[in-house]
């Protein structure tokens, strides 16, 4: 499996060999290219080092993220090695062997490993994952590609979700989204979470699609922002055009 | 009543003379400060002059844009010379006199005036018009700035209902946000209301209720980015934090 580097750029030459994701706190095997690289993301994160993290794929284009260069024709097939749950998952839902589903059907054909998603997080796994050349559906190297990004978020839910209740706290989220690469200042995580408050006046909590929701909001907006950080300074300048082509589509798909 | 300038900016030293809202086409009679704008928000309206576009309020501070000082003490009062009308749709709803009106209760003071909104709009004229020090409720003054607003936009959008069918296509959308003060290019046009494409080949038509969700992404969006191009360039320089503290809170208002 090939793995690209925690912000998940193929362009970065910071490439980084496999390893786990590191714990914040550990030291990074990777420490003199993290050193090297300007304490970008993690910068509000004082109290951890800028870690990496890699998310694996079976194929560097997997992600699908915009920018990359997505071949049309790898994503009518799953990746060799594909595990044969996935695979099984897919088709279970593509009754017509149209070789693509929709948002009821990956709704359904990850219903059968988590707990049912949300349309809204549904929608935004399509958005972020989908072939960029392709309409709102989703083909077996997308799906393959967003399985693994799950599993991986599932690992690392569950690492902070340590009495296994099934939520984690602000904090934890916090931690949680490090682990999956990205350096969340406290005051947009507040924002991210206030929508989960019932207003009960108890702590708020976020079960798994939650987090998963709140995830890919802040990978698709990070990612989005680093393909005009092309020099990875930490700051962008962003035509009005520019700046709103990135946003508005994120808006659209929300709903 | 005082206006202020096509942006809402009171720190624009562009201020113009009350004015009738200019057709797309029509010379402005503000032509010489038209023209030494820059082309910043039209400068893909091919076909249009630098249009100037006042929106009346009862007061300067009314809109309650991001970035404009808030006097706390004006919100619980109506603006002197609101209409009764206005006064009374906000008391009908106001049953226990708290001053304050949430999203169902600001849906139905509107029902009686408009087709109903959908809470997603509602969501959003909240969110562009809540008291910046304020939770998400509505008071007198709010409610008198949003309430002038929609009547404003409700005139541009029967302007270009030409047929009166309650509807206008992605053409009528474009010359309709323009005559509310915003140039928006055909692409982002596109990607906002592809949302309303039910899919079934007919060319996409928006009600009021969807111009107005419109408007508001567009207005919010536009409002935010120009609080960073403080130097009217078309273009804004922003850091990562800044960029993700701009967006989220519309993310997260939106739903």
């Amino acid at each position: 499996m090939a793995y690209s580097n925690r912000y998940n750029n193929n362009n970065n030459s910071q490439s980084y060999a496999p390893s786990a994701p590191s714990f914040p706190g550990e030291q990074s095997q990777y420490t003199s290219a993290a050193a090297a690289a300007p304490n970008y993301y993690a910068h509000h994160s004082q109290s951890y080092p800028y870690g990496t993290t890699t998310t694996s794929s079976s194929s560097n284009s997997a992600y699908g993220s915009y920018g990359q260069q997505y071949p049309p024709s790898s994503s009518s097939e799953f990746p060799a090695g594909t595990h044969p749950d996935v695979i099984r998952s897919f088709q279970m839902v593509d009754r017509d062997r149209s070789g693509f589903i929709d948002e009821n059907e990956l709704q359904q054909a990850l219903s059968s490993t988590y707990n049912r998603f949300s349309l809204r997080t549904i929608r935004l796994l399509i958005f972020l994952f989908k072939n960029p050349n392709a309409p709102l559906t989703i083909g077996p190297t997308e799906f393959a590609a967003l399985w693994t990004c799950l599993g991986q978020w599932q690992a690392i839910f569950q690492r902070y979700d340590k009495d296994r209740s099934g939520k984690i706290d602000l904090f934890e989220l916090r931690d949680a989204l490090y682990g999956i690469g990205y350096a969340v200042p406290a005051s947009i995580l507040q924002l991210l979470v206030s929508k989960y408050d019932d207003g009960s006046g108890r702590r708020v909590e976020l079960n798994f699609d939650s987090f998963v929701e709140c995830g890919l909001i802040v990978k698709g907006l990070t990612d989005k922002f680093k393909e005009k950080d092309t020099r990875y300074t930490g700051s962008a300048t962003l035509s009005y055009d520019t700046f709103m082509s990135m946003v508005i589509p994120f808006l659209v798909s929300y709903n």
